[in-house]
């Protein structure tokens, strides 16, 4: 079969995007090809506001049929937060024959070369940007994100990640040469000679499985690194979020065919309900691959078992906030409560514990006491919430029914020092909106520095919850910092302080605990938020994740070099 | 402390070696800084062959005292397989005081940076250069390697493995820098800017367990990649092959102590016989990274129980080599008898299993039957080991009892093409040389396409033994090939044959099962024999080995980068 998109036509269009982004992740300057904004996109064949809006409607209700080998049935009944029923349905698989039917392109992938695969995976991602406004719905109504996140992490932040693990995953391959010529001197002999060939090959099968909350940020990272280094890729997303990743494997599929490969190097796995198709998948001797987003215990179980292959896990953890001392008072609450309300707090790196010293901090209002620190924060949240509309557009809905036991339990934890507030969504009125609740904890030392503690802020509590802990010193909020990363994990830490001997301190803490640190925030970026190309995303050096998004170590596993030699 | 290498003092001096290194990787043509000829040695301060011999002569029925905190005993009974009792005794430690010794220094080794780092380490490998004839013999008299093999292998080969981890690790460790201040446009408002700091940071402390045949030469990747990276190194050599590692721990905690870091930053843990204490150290939670050379079993264990650490394995393959067609007769059955004889087949990377086609192969002097090709490498090994000086100085001595029992057992698996002769060598009369057996097997598929073989030729028989393998057809020998490096690991894989298709099959078996592959050796390179900075040693994608050395996934998992960023 010609080709429709050949090698030169890829490297042609998309070359010079890679380069940029291998400069951007030498440099860690702010970069991204995608744009932000809704009304950039329209030009160039990509989809308008309006016409992604319909894309969206038009898949709803339909059987997606990927054309994969080994379909066996149609699975699907993903209900949005938002309440609607997305009717759509998706190739249910034979593994026992979808699996064989992915190994078959494989060596033909290989012999590409690690160039070409890098411009097929951006020919991949630059489609996916042009339907960014579809796949802001199919996110926004698996995740229950609000619109404008779920445009901007479900779209350009997602397809960034993508990107940086392509050229992550490029540079590696090209460490070594294709062919090097090697002559050893054998003084007055003829000096031995040989020559050498180096092929990067893939592990076998990578299997992504993909999450609730993040279905493409969480999930391009694992799916582009793999496919970019010659594994082929079989997608199983969260039941209630499969479809942002069964659009993603059915552009994929569509510019694999178009530039000649075999469309098989992806594939879906959509399961029944209750199936727990994970679990199969992952110990099958095919799969070589496994990147993971979701629960300590599966991520734990996988790390247990899956023992055939390299697994990436990205679980829970507890994340804190020091709060020492500011400068900036004002900025710091309304920083904060930012972070605490994005998403209603479903975000594996929004803030649970904030340590404030039970005798207060500085400010530059002056001294401010633990209860005036928590009654400012409490009314900064209310303040960013106060507006249903604002509320709406920030909050997002509680993606499922266990994040909203948890948030109702919350409040019997401790001294309420802000009560979730109910909101209603005019667009959707089934969605369950909620503000978060801020509970007053008392952080003394001896209620943490026992072996177990039982101490409630020594879980995660995912979801719109956060602990005001009063701690007996700020010195004492740096050791229950260690003790949380060592104990919990921690996928951000956030201090804020104006003293250079304690800032060294808490420096000296993540470190050391190997935890991802923002200090001082009181502007427009935030504790929970990353960019790609330039923050890390997590550390991969605490129990929260044994990966970061995105490094060497996320790539440099997922392929092997094969060296023939023979004497020149 | 004032430290008597300054890092300006440590840069000039070895980093101009260091880029020639970085150089080296990334064409892979051939380089070493490490003399291959005992005569090289003797000047710069370097010890010469009397001064190495006399400095080896002093260590012997000493005690090494390294002067490590929790030394609670003293231990030690290493009996060259030469038959000298070598009398030296080492620091046994009670590992709950050395662990937390050794963790002291790493804020102020993680603080001095990735070049610092790596400086240091060079001064370490260049000091142990200079040791090089002293090294020498303790590698032979543990290995029981001839003193030929045991000086380059164990001196330069091993340095030369060293510094490839260094510069690997130094490499990985560049690739993001160490601040960017990062700047995002936000329209007509001020863009968000963030400095950001990212420091490389130990993941713990590291254990290296070595083996018995080649101490530095498997131990110095992981021991120079762990240490260059941040971490602590605890060095549990093999009961058998102490010295040579205890001798490099000493040259690093005397470079650590002038260079003005903590010397327990390396450390020894030596034990008592039976005593099995690398079970005990890999399961303890200070112990982040493993490397390790050795049997499978306790490979597979260490995989499937030091759960906390990246665990870096070595384990035993089947080697192969494929003998289809040859344009080179003589020089083919003269380069696989080296390859058979050197070190009494005592390498993980000896060829084991010869596939030959039952009805023969083509050469340049005509058709070869299968027995004649058997009988010919059968009379080529004997000629190579005709006479017994030049036979003692290729095979050394049979490391241990195991080995001999198994070439004594293998002569009953099948016809004996060549048996096994025992050697005296009048320097060392207790030693134990054989020459190596090659014994002929019925490769027929019936014998090995079922489901669980037992043919003799599918397990690791270690040791100076080979099995000549007829085969049904050239065709059948790359299935079994596939077979064997799937189901039970291969180091190498060597294969002749004039024929560009079947070569082309060859490849694409390696290539898919992920093996090292030499064609066509027929002059003074071995299928056995890899060179650092060019080859790749094992390819970590096939049950024998689950990392390669040293390639970017040796290093990139041994620290994590921890990131700072705050308000520009």
């Amino acid at each position: 079969m010609a080709a429709e998109l050949t090698a030169h036509q890829l490297i042609a269009q998309h070359r010079p995007t890679l380069d940029q982004a291998l400069e951007a992740i030498r440099t860690r300057a702010y970069w991204s090809p995608h744009p932000e904004h809704p009304k950039a996109y329209g030009e160039d064949g990509s989809l308008d506001l309006a016409a992604g809006k319909a894309a969206f409607d038009a898949v709803l209700n339909t059987r997606l049929d990927l054309d994969q080998p080994g379909t066996d049935d149609w699975v699907g009944g993903e209900v949005s937060p938002y309440g609607i029923a997305l009717g759509v349905t998706y190739p249910h698989a034979d593994v026992d024959v979808l699996l064989p039917a992915m190994k078959a392109g494989q060596g033909a992938w290989r012999d590409a070369g690690a160039e070409v695969r890098a411009m097929v995976c951006l020919e991949i991602l630059k489609r996916i940007s042009g339907r960014t406004h579809e796949f802001a719905h199919a996110v926004m109504h698996t995740s229950g994100q609000a619109f404008m996140m779920a445009f901007q992490a479900g779209g350009p932040h997602a397809q960034d990640r993508g990107l940086e693990a392509v050229a992550y995953a490029y540079a590696e391959q090209v460490r070594t040469p294709g062919t090097a010529e090697w002559s050893k001197p054998q003084g007055k002999r003829d000096p031995l000679a040989l020559t050498k060939e180096f092929t990067p090959v893939p592990r076998g099968i990578a299997l992504l499985v993909g999450c609730n909350t993040f279905p493409t940020w969480n999930g391009y990272p694992g799916l582009f690194a793999s496919l970019a280094t010659g594994n082929a890729v079989l997608v199983k997303p969260h039941p209630r979020a499969v479809l942002p990743l069964a659009l993603s494997v059915s552009v994929a599929r569509e510019v694999l065919t178009e530039a000649g490969f075999d469309p098989n190097l992806v594939a879906l796995a959509a399961e029944r309900p209750g199936e727990g198709i994970a679990k199969t998948l992952a110990t099958r001797p095919e799969i070589r691959i496994i990147d993971y987003t979701g629960s300590t215990s599966f991520g734990d179980w996988l790390e247990a078992n899956a023992r055939q292959a390299q697994v990436y896990t990205e679980k829970a953890g507890v994340n804190t906030v020091i709060v020492e001392s500011t400068d900036n008072y004002k900025g710091m609450l309304s920083n904060l409560a930012f972070a605490l309300s994005l998403y209603s707090g479903q975000m594996c790196t929004t803030p649970q514990n904030l340590l404030i010293p039970r005798d207060g901090i500085r400010t530059e209002e002056g001294h401010k006491s633990y209860d005036e620190v928590v009654t400012g924060l409490a009314a900064a949240v209310g303040g960013l919430l106060g507006d249903d509309a604002r509320a709406n557009g920030l909050l997002g809905a509680i993606v499922n029914p266990d994040v909203k036991a948890r948030l109702e339990a919350a409040a019997g934890l401790g001294e309420v020092a802000l009560a979730s507030r109910e909101i209603v969504n005019p667009d959707f009125p089934e969605a369950v909106v909620r503000t978060p609740v801020l509970v007053k904890l008392d952080g003394a030392r001896k209620y943490w520095d026992g072996a177990d503690s039982d101490a409630a802020y020594m879980s995660e509590c995912f979801g719109p919850v956060s602990f005001a802990v009063a701690v007996d010193s700020a010195a004492d909020a740096v050791d229950l910092l260690r003790r949380t990363i060592r104990d919990k994990g921690a996928m951000t830490v956030g201090a804020y302080t104006t003293d250079p001997e304690f800032e060294q301190g808490i420096q000296e803490a993540c470190l050391e605990e190997c935890a991802q640190l923002s200090l001082n925030l009181t502007g427009g970026v935030y504790v929970n938020q990353t960019a790609a190309f330039s923050d890390f995303h997590g550390s991969g050096g605490n129990p929260a994740a044994n990966a970061a998004l995105c490094d060497g170590a996320f790539v440099a596993n997922r392929f092997r070099v094969v060296e023939v030699r023979r004497q020149a």
